[in-house]
C-alpha cells in the first residue's frame, strides 16, 4: 500500500486510480471463492522435503508404517498441518487428523486426506501427493479467506500400504482381536498403534459415524499407466475395486525325479503351472478392465531332483464388480478341479482377503470432472486398481478419489514419479471440488 | 568232533560211516566256490545298528555327510570291515577302503561297495544295503575259505549325496579348486574331508589308475517302484541316466497386480508356467524312459499383489542316452523362445551339471543275470534314473550295479523299505557275481 500512499491525491484521476488499485487489491476477498489457487512451489518443497524422510539406503523410500521414519514423516506432516493454521490431535487408532471449524458447526465434516506410509522401497508419492495436496488446500483456503459451511478436515490414515489399518479402525472395519498380527515393522499391529501415538486398548474410540462425515475426498497417483499414456490431466475414479486373494494349495506325490516315470507322477508344480496359466485365459476370456494375478508360488520340497510334493500359490483378482470376481473365480475352481482330476492332484482354496468393490459417488464424480474442465484440464473415467483409504471411508460416507498421472505407470517403487505440473493440477482440482462440494446440499 | 569220536571204531561199517562224515563235514571246503551264502540274519542285524545312528528327532536318518552322525556310522562300518577280517585305509578323500589279498597279487583289484551317508530325513537303504551287502560278501568269502584270485576291495564312498564327492575324487573329476564349496554339514568340502579323516591338501592321491581296477560291482536299492510293483527280484542295470541340470532364468516385468491391465503385462511367472507345461510335453511326446522336471521355481518379488518380474527355475532332463538328452533340451529352448516372444519375456538358461550317462559293462550285466538266475529269482533289466558311485568309477573301469526292489519306490524318505529277503537276495546275487567275475579273463 505504500506505492498507492505515495501517489499524489491532487491528481485529476487520483480518486479513480485509488479506488482501481483498492478493487485490484481486494479482489480476492470480494470473489473468494471463484479463483484461489494452490501454491505449487510450496507444495513441491514439502513433497521434496518429505523424500528426504526415510530414504532407503538401498533405493527410494522406506517409510513403513511403525518404524522410525514413519514416526519422522508423522511428525514432519503435522508440522505442515500446523503451519497451514490446523488444530491437529491423534485418534486412538493413531490417524492423524487435522480441522478447519466451518461456518455452521451443525454441518457434517467435509474430509480430505490420504495417507503417508510407504512399502518397502517405494516412491516419495503414493500417499504424500493426496495428503500434502489436502493441507495444502486447506492452507489456501485459510490464506484465501475462504471460510467454508462444513468444518473441514485433514485425516492422515495411518499404516494405508500395511492392509488401510487406520481408515479401517474409523469404519469400523479394524477390530480388537485383530491388533496381534504382526507388521512389516517387526512390531504388532498394537504395538505399532501404540509407537506413533495412538491408543489401541481405546481403538474403538477412532470409529465414527456416517452421520458426521458429509463426503470423502482423496486426492492421489494413478499408480497405473493410463493416464500418463492417453496423456490426461486428471483421471475422476470410477470406484475402487473389489480384492479377493486365495492360498491356493495344490496337492501331489513328492518323489524323485530320476526314478519315478513321467506316467507315474503326481507333480503339484504341472498342476500350478496348468492353472496359472487357466486363470490368464479365464480373466482375458471375456472384455472388461478385470485382472487376475498368481505373484507367489512355494513349491515343496523345492529341489532340482525331486517331483513337487505341494505347491502354494497366491491368487489374486480384481474388478469392480463383485459378482464378475465370483463368477471368474468359480470358473477357476471349476477348471481347477479338471487339472486335478487329470494329474491326480488336489487342489484347495483358502481365502486371504475379499475386499468389496467401493464405488465412487456420481454426485463427487460429476463434481470433479466439472472442476476440471474449469481448470482447462483434461479428465478419463477409470477404476483404480489398487486400493486406497476412501473404500473404507465409502462403508460410511460419499467418497471419490482423483487420480494424477503416474509416469510409466510405475509404482510402488523407486522409480515411482508423477511431475509437478500433475501434482499442482490435481491439488488445484481437489481446492476447487472442496469448495463446490461445500455448498451442495445432499437430502 | 565229539559225537564222532563217540562212535564204536569196532564196529563193521564205522570205517566207511567215518569216511562219509569227514566227506561231508569237509563239503565246503572241496567245493568252496559253487555254494557259498551270505548269513542273512548277520546282515539285517547290521543294517539295524545302523539304523539307530543318526536317527533324526524328526524322523528317519539324518546321516548327512560331515556330520557326527556320519562319522559314526562311519565308524561303525570300519567296525563290521574289521569283524570281517578286512584291512582298512582312508584315502586322502576319505573314501573308506577295506581290502583282502588276491591270490595273484599282480591282478587288478576288483571292488565292490556303495556308500554310507544319507540325505536329510532319509532312509536306513540307500547306500546300506550295498555297503554291509558288500561287507557280507567279503566276510562269507573270508569265511568260506574262498580265495579270490584278485585281490578285493570294498570301497566305501564319502558323501555320495552331496554329489559322489569320494568316487569324483578317485576317477579324478573333484579338483583342488571345488574344496571350497559348501556342503550341507555347513563345512567346507576341505574341512568336511579333514573331519572324517581325509587329507583334502593331498587330494590327488586318492585318484586312480585305470589299470589297478578290474571292475566295479554296487549292489543298491532301485529308489523307483519298478521290481516292487512288477514283483521281480532283481534288476540288472542297464546304466546310470546322464543327468542335465539348468537354472532357467526368466525376466518379465514387475508391476502392480491392481492396475496394470492384463494386454499390459510382462509376467515372468506365467511365461514359467507356459514353460513348465512345455516341458511336460516335450517329454511325454516321444517313447521311452526319458525324463524332465522342474521341481523347483522362486517368483521375485513374491508378492500376492506384483506382476512376477523375474523367475528361478530348475530344470532336469535325464535318459541313458546323451543325443536324447541334447534334443530334448534343444526343443525346450525352442518353445521357451516362442514363449518369450508371445509374452514380452526373455528366457536364460545357465547350466548346473551335466553328468554323462554311465553304460553298465554288458559282461558284467550278462554275469549279473546269470548268478540271479543259479540262485532263482526273475530279472529285469532297466536304467538307474539316480546317480551312483559306480557312475564315477565306470569313468575308469567296467562297471554294473544289482537292484534290488524299494517297497513304493519310495526313497530319500523315511518311509523307504526294502525287504530282508530282498536284501538277502541282492547280497548273494553280489556274491556270486563276485566269484564268478573273479574267474573271468578280459582282454
Amino acid at each position: 500500500m505504500r506505492n498507492i500512499h505515495a501517489l499524489k491525491l491532487n491528481h485529476p484521476r487520483a480518486k479513480s486510480i485509488l479506488l482501481l488499485a483498492a478493487l485490484i487489491l481486494a479482489a480476492p476477498n470480494l470473489q473468494p471463492q471463484s479463483s484461489p489457487s494452490i501454491n505449487s512451489n510450496r507444495l513441491r518443497q514439502h513433497i521434496e522435503a518429505m523424500g528426504a524422510i526415510g530414504k532407503d539406503p538401498v533405493a527410494g523410500i522406506s517409510r513403513v508404517a511403525y518404524t522410525d521414519a514413519d514416526k519422522q514423516g508423522r511428525e514432519y506432516t503435522i508440522s505442515l498441518m500446523h503451519a497451514a493454521g490446523l488444530t491437529t490431535t491423534i485418534d486412538a487408532a493413531g490417524n492423524i487428523s487435522g480441522r478447519l471449524p466451518g461456518g455452521d458447526p451443525k454441518l457434517p465434516t467435509l474430509i480430505i486426506g490420504s495417507h503417508v506410509d510407504s512399502v518397502p522401497l517405494g516412491g516419495n508419492f503414493d500417499g504424500i501427493v493426496g495428503s500434502f495436496g489436502a493441507i495444502e488446500v486447506a492452507q489456501t483456503l485459510m490464506e484465501s479467506h475462504v471460510q467454508l459451511r462444513h468444518p473441514l478436515e485433514v485425516l492422515i490414515f495411518q499404516n494405508e500400504e500395511g492392509g488401510l489399518q487406520g481408515s479401517r479402525a474409523i469404519s469400523g472395519e479394524l477390530h480388537e482381536q485383530d491388533l496381534n498380527q504382526s507388521t512389516r515393522s517387526g512390531k504388532s499391529l498394537r504395538e505399532g498403534i501404540a509407537f506413533i501415538g495412538g491408543d489401541p486398548d481405546h481403538l474403538s474410540a477412532a470409529r465414527r459415524k456416517p452421520a458426521d462425515i458429509f463426503a470423502y475426498l482423496e486426492l492421489h497417483i494413478e499408480q497405473g499407466g493410463t493416464l500418463a499414456a492417453e496423456k490426461i490431466d486428471i483421471g475422476v475414479v470410477q470406484g475402487i475395486v473389489g480384492n479377493s486373494r486365495w492360498d491356493v494349495t495344490i496337492e501331489g506325490t513328492a518323489n524323485h525325479a530320476g526314478t519315478t516315470p513321467m506316467n507315474e507322477r503326481h507333480d503339484a508344480l504341472l498342476a500350478a503351472a496348468k492353472f496359472i496359466q487357466a486363470v490368464n485365459q479365464i480373466v482375458t476370456s471375456i472384455p472388461g478392465r478385470q485382472v487376475a494375478t498368481v505373484g507367489k508360488i512355494q513349491t515343496i520340497p523345492g529341489a532340482y531332483n525331486i517331483v513337487s510334493g505341494k505347491v502354494i500359490l497366491g491368487l489374486d483378482v480384481r474388478d469392480l464388480e463383485q459378482s464378475r470376481i465370483e463368477m471368474l473365480f468359480s470358473k477357476m475352481q471349476d477348471e481347477a478341479q479338471k487339472i486335478a482330476q487329470a494329474g491326480g492332484t488336489k487342489f484347495s482354496f483358502q481365502p486371504v482377503i475379499d475386499d468389496k468393490p467401493a464405488l465412487c459417488d456420481p454426485r463427487l464424480r460429476q463434481l470433479i470432472g466439472s472442476s476440471a474442465k474449469q481448470l482447462n484440464l483434461s479428465t478419463k473415467s477409470l477404476p483404480s486398481g489398487a486400493t486406497h483409504d476412501a473404500q473404507s471411508i465409502g462403508r460410511l460416507a460419499p467418497m471419490a478419489v482423483i487420480f494424477i498421472p503416474s509416469i510409466g505407470g510405475i509404482s510402488h517403487a523407486p522409480a515411482e514419479f508423477s511431475r509437478p505440473q500433475d501434482i499442482s493440477n490435481g491439488a488445484n482440482v481437489l481446492l476447487r471440488a472442496t469448495i463446490q462440494l461445500d455448498k451442495e446440499v445432499w437430502k
